[in-house]
């Protein structure tokens, strides 16, 4: 397929000018293209940074700004970025609160952050980090084995809420780490995402078939006939609540589109899955729909659902001011 | 390939059911779903009202809320809807300074808006409308000749600043012509959507091709071999600096992906297309890049530049709330 590039590997580098020329108002490029930061940095707040491969747009670069991130580092497409990159980020945007990285727990992202953090603490910044890990593809048993997935939003934004209200670091970890703990995410695919080295798809499944338990970078999972939108999501709310400990409370709710599905396609799984969320006590009590953690042009979408407890609700609504999610200000 | 819906003649019922109550914080469902309007109607306002085919999602719906569209009214896939559906949304959402509708320039949304505010006319209340005919696909020459595409998204935002500011009805349509004047927007694809009651793209073009002047509901244009994001950007701007006279001064420039797209995609071919417009003199004052008003799941993007005249940066940037634009609120 034609794509709308010029060189391969120039890709993440021509996408990173747009974006920054696209939102110049609130954003800067730091040198070398390694991060993309906040214009004006927040003293005495604790630094919110996250980073992760691109190709996931709007993740990370697209949650920066008031509200949520003071620092995104993008890596290649589907390549976690480096521990320079990180850093550079910490030393361009840090004041004297401390550094809170919000990393999806893929094994280079963990590796290359956790090297950062090494780093920079012995330039005294005292460095936190909480690892995203809320994917149920694979059907991993055990938090450390889940990798991160559309619910890196969500952490993003309540911790970036309570980073900009002043909360300290240590709180802000652990607030993280619940969040984490509350959320969990699947995903299902019809189609993979296209690299932009190959003119192929990565995977296809057939007609009436769906890849189920597919990650952002576009591993399949296992391939299974569901049937239509109801029963697709009857299969993906079982998953979720077989896992996270939900039968009543308020949820925060996530369809999030891949990249290549229609928005009405989303529309018809929220409102088929909201249902089923609401027939097993569930009260859904926010909602987002669209593409916010993409994985190129994939075909497919993920579900996330997050139980909202103590401040998360308010720290939801909190004012945010970013590309991809803005609200309230 | 497999889709996310229950029954193909069911998918904008489920999909206006999923919308609405993903949104119920602020809109409502009209009886039988023939629109979607404001939780509450605004006294003494302009009713400015929307409505198309759907498949374009998040246009028209998308824009219902506070500093845009009252009421949007959902055809069928790729339909119009029908003048009966304008007529319920005026009784539910205009008061006493009129209507104004605001149409795509297809001849099937043309004649039923038209049919409906004769209709309305007759009860008391005073309509207008404006049509948008933003697209140069097809190369029409004339105005009444071009269709409505993405800048219908800069009108609805425009005058819907205007409208809930206390602008009344012939001034709004006088701002809503000249935004439309100034509007032009020009689209190329790789894939044509693929609609629910078939399994294959409504075209596709060979690696290296693209369909230049594609519409927004997958009409394919010419194909041609363009090269790079560079040489597609440099074709795009040509055709719109060759029809909009605009040497000068402040643009409006989206960048609009149909659906299928990759966001980093968007992100390069606005880096090089703002290049392009910087190079012929235009300073691009708004951006926009993002998946605005689709064509279900086509693979391509459309450039439009709206000249910023008059008050419209103002109105621009004039707070709004609705599902898919949101600012300073």
């Amino acid at each position: 397929m034609t794509r709308l590039i010029n060189q391969v590997d120039a890709i993440v580098a021509d996408g990173l000018d747009g974006f920054c020329a696209a939102n110049s108002d609130t954003l800067v490029l730091g040198e070398g293209g390694k991060f993309v930061c906040r214009r004006k940095t927040v003293p005495h707040k604790v630094a919110v940074i996250g980073g992760g491969g691109s190709g996931h747009e709007p993740l990370d670069i697209g949650y920066v700004g008031h509200g949520m991130l003071d620092a995104a580092c993008p890596g290649g497409v589907f390549f976690s970025p480096t521990s320079d990159q990180m850093i550079d980020a910490v030393e361009a945007v840090a004041g004297d609160a401390g550094v809170l990285f919000i990393v999806k727990n893929e094994r280079a992202d963990v590796m290359n952050f956790d090297h950062a953090a090494e780093i920079v603490s012995e330039h005294q910044h005292e460095v936190r980090i909480v690892r995203v890990c809320d994917d149920l593809a694979g059907g991993a048993d055990s938090a450390a084995a889940r990798r991160g997935a559309a619910g890196t939003v969500i952490v993003q934004k309540i911790v970036g809420a309570a980073a900009e209200e002043g909360t300290g670091l240590a709180e802000l970890q652990a607030l993280g780490d619940k969040v984490n703990a509350n959320t969990r995410s699947i995903g299902v695919a019809m189609r993979g995402p296209t690299a932009h080295d190959t003119t192929e798809p990565g995977f296809e499944v057939s007609e009436g078939e769906l890849a189920f338990g597919v990650d952002i970078r576009g591993k399949p999972g296992s391939v299974r006939a569901l049937g239509g939108a109801d029963a697709i999501a009857d299969k993906m709310v079982a998953a979720i609540l077989d896992d996270l400990d939900a039968s009543s409370g308020d949820v925060l709710f996530l369809v999030n589109g891949f990249g290549g599905t229609p928005v009405i396609e989303l529309q018809v799984i929220y409102a088929a899955a909201r249902r089923l969320l609401e027939g097993r006590g569930l009260n859904v009590a926010r909602s987002l729909v669209g593409g916010y953690v993409t994985s190129l042009d994939m075909a497919g979408c993920s579900l996330t659902v997050t139980k909202l407890e103590d401040d998360m609700a308010r720290l939801w609504d909190a004012p945010v001011h970013t590309p991809a999610l803005r609200w309230r200000m």
